[in-house]
């Protein structure tokens, strides 16, 4: 099945603290349901999410334009396209994704759908446990902040 | 994990009937196992397969350089970068991808990576069977014309 560029149904973020982030989701256009495929676009001063890693899911990055800032437990790297980040399930490498420039920059995403999985966001000391279509966001007492299905 | 490009290690294919085609295998490189992901560069003339499709894996191609051609069961499609073409598990939407420009093209290309999955090559009437790292290509008829283990 062929998407044409601009084809796909796409999601706009705007969101304080996090700004613009436009998402292409492919994969859900295509029918692919074993990871997910997305191309996400960070206007200026944009961040993906809080710096995570996950103990089952692989994660996937490769710049397609711009320039995109990946945060990992060493700070800061400048990527450039063709340039590619791998956050293998289980190794605890935070990470997030920046728009330091003041360009859009845009970067494919991909990372496995599983159907249990722990993420950790060690900056803010939450944890995000995910079975099935439920989740549920505990603080590092084991307090549950939020909880619900995904969908 | 960063891998800047250029960096990952590349392997290059010179085969008749086939032409030639780099590959970087990023997941290889950033020790990521759930999906390969690759980089590949077909030179002008050549193709990546046979046409095929997987009963079992998910697979995604997405154009970063050049003009790609995919051709599925309905025929060939040019495709420019930011396309994309998704092949969803058990859709028997045979494809395979060629260069018919007189530039060289480039894509990445990400297929799950399951422990058991029967490809069809409809074109040449051949199956091949995967179960873990044993395959075994069948001809239409049953019988056994090569068999092995991968690595």
């Amino acid at each position: 099945m062929i998407i044409r560029k601009g084809q796909a149904r796409s999601n706009t973020r705007d969101e304080p603290g996090f700004g613009i982030m436009e998402t292409i989701n492919f994969s859900d256009s295509g029918g692919i349901k074993q990871y997910g495929a997305q191309l996400q676009t960070l206007q200026p001063g944009a961040k993906s999410s809080t710096r995570h890693w996950h103990e089952q899911e692989d994660e996937f990055l490769f710049v397609v334009s711009g320039s995109v800032t990946v945060v990992e437990n060493d700070g800061p790297h400048v990527l450039q396209p063709g340039d590619v980040a791998c956050w293998p399930a289980g190794q605890p490498n935070a990470h997030r994704v920046l728009n330091e420039s003041d360009q859009p920059c845009s970067y494919l995403i991909v990372g496995t759908r599983v159907t249990r999985d722990v993420c950790h966001y060690p900056d803010i000391g939450e944890t995000l446990y995910t079975e099935g279509d439920a989740w549920r966001l505990e603080d590092s007492t084991g307090h549950v902040l939020r909880s619900g299905r995904s969908k």
